[in-house]
């Protein structure tokens, strides 16, 4: 754990003795095109994409060191992943197919090629295990860290669009995989760090290695559309799991003029999450709804498709929309009802 | 001259006062969409836009504090208007119609909601006079200063997208309006800031106004590329001028496997620009060669469209496309051949 990688001076190349020009060749040579639809990719004024007679969805996503990410237990190639990742969920939450992304990379001077290389060679398995190009961007400099603005773009049939408004009044609300891994996953990290500061002694990491893999390298849900598609289920209002389960549940809710109850003994959440939430004196349910980036994809469906999903290990029914004058709810597992609580981007700020 | 706006506790709210959902309402309603092609903006995963059977045009953008603006002379509004407009002009060099952008802030907590909303109705202007809309983006804090990362989208008929790689070995080298004012106007505003800070002087921007616009508040060339429609002549390749007329030149006679002649007595230069040039001790020539930021068009037309250009005031033939063993070279005014060279961002990475 070190926060100062790259510092012996003999496998250091500066991004100086490179250039711009240099660096933008450098990751061009890296790149072979994939879609069909990706006509130019980097080395002109723009990429030019054909949409194939599909609608394009477009969604950016800015990550900042210090804010965002925190190097000392980020490896850049996770990170690189990482932040891929983050975007591409956000266009299957639309229900579509990512074809292409742009990265704008602002480094300081801290950061030689081979960190760069490192960062790309993550956003790069990712791109191709989801079967993307990455097909332009920005590099410049920065006065103070790393910060990566990446913008997605993928294809829709118009008619396959699902947006986060069309959830009905008795529709049942869904969860992908599991809940509150990747915040129980950083607060390990955190606290491996403090030792590390304090002690010197290097991370003990050991029975946590799938929630740190939940904060540091997340997958994007292409399976669960792929999975829906087979169930022949069709979503009435989708979103992605970013902030926390219980901000996106109201997201859906408002968004579509409805009520929503979640109950608190349906919530998915891994035996690691659990045990690990546990030992830190967190209730699991809290975790669950309120973590954030978990990646999963929360979706509501019409009670008719219950016997679809019914049972499947993928998915889970957590909940149901209501009518809107019955507000956003949490019901506990004593039947009691508690107001639905939402935390964002302000406790994302104080983790900065 | 300021580096610190927005310090009087009694016109100043705090973002944190308004969260980042409190803000991505306040920055929506300020938003009409304008396009047909944007289906759905601000309030998804992802903003949807239908391509109505066009090829689309990506580039990003990232604007880092402290490298490329300095918040002493640039003020918000003219930054955000900026931010827009160098996205465009990447869009304009493909001869698209730029149709949506997306924006990307990172914001410290030095800057409060009110410069929010300078920055936005800059960006909004912009988008205004080039109808264009915001359809989606990203805000998150920063621990240092001011990010802004853009990425713009247009359209444009797959036969009518003009790259970088089409000038034949004997095209004319042609560019739009003058050059190298950017660049003076940035001279005197950190000529007049380092007066400031030793003297606390106000500055003193008097006959620099039109160099100052250059630098604070460009456009993009949409004129130009509807001036070419209407003169009949279509380039044969054309790019956008950020780094400076000879590297951009380089890069056209690159991807096209060709050489290039500038011709020095040709660069269209205008009388604020040489005069001041000439009181810092520049070479106007220099200047216009290497000064950057002018956004205008540099493209190449077959020889027998010159009847067609010929004269007109908005457009000079510089020079013309040769053999590639010709090399790359600046014409002096005494007929002297030099090798033409090119800064980039290495130069830019001094300025920061």
């Amino acid at each position: 754990m070190t926060d100062s990688p790259f510092q012996d001076p003999d496998t250091r190349t500066e991004l100086s003795a490179l250039g711009e020009f240099g660096l933008i060749t450098r990751i061009a040579e890296r790149i072979q095109l994939q879609q069909a639809s990706s006509v130019k990719g980097i080395g002109d004024d723009a990429a030019v994409i054909d949409p194939q007679g599909m609608h394009q969805v477009v969604t950016t996503d800015m990550l900042v060191e210090g804010i965002h990410f925190d190097l000392a237990y980020s490896p850049l190639m996770h990170l690189g992943y990482k932040a891929i990742v983050v975007n591409l969920s956000d266009v299957y939450a639309m229900n579509a197919e990512p074809r292409q992304v742009t990265v704008a990379l602002g480094l300081s001077n801290r950061f030689p090629v081979e960190a760069v290389d490192e960062l790309y060679a993550g956003m790069l398995l990712a791109c191709g295990n989801y079967g993307v190009d990455l097909v332009g961007g920005d590099t410049t400099a920065s006065r103070s860290g790393l910060i990566i603005s990446i913008t997605a773009i993928g294809a829709v049939k118009r008619e396959d669009i699902i947006y986060r408004s069309g959830a009905g009044s008795s529709d049942l609300l869904v969860v992908s995989g599991d809940l509150g891994g990747a915040y129980m996953g950083l607060q390990v990290l955190e606290r491996e760090k403090a030792v590390f500061k304090e002690t010197g002694a290097q991370p003990d990491l050991v029975g946590h290695d799938y929630i740190i893999e939940r904060q540091l390298k997340p997958e994007a849900r292409k399976d669960i559309i792929a999975l829906l598609h087979t169930l022949d289920v069709r979503p009435t209002s989708m979103i992605d799991i970013s902030d926390g389960l219980a901000s996106e549940a109201m997201h859906l809710a408002r968004a579509s003029g409805v009520g929503v109850r979640i109950h608190d003994d349906k919530l998915p959440i891994d035996p690691t999450t659990y045990s690990t939430a546990r030992d830190f004196n967190l209730d699991p349910s809290t975790c669950a709804l309120n973590g954030g980036e978990d990646y999963e994809l929360l979706f509501t469906i019409a009670q008719a498709d219950y016997v679809k999903v019914k049972g499947n290990p993928s998915i889970t029914v957590i909940g149901h929309m209501t009518d809107p004058d019955r507000g956003f709810t949490l019901v506990d597992k004593n039947g009691g009802e508690h107001p639905l609580q939402a935390q964002g981007w302000d406790a994302l700020l104080k983790r900065g």
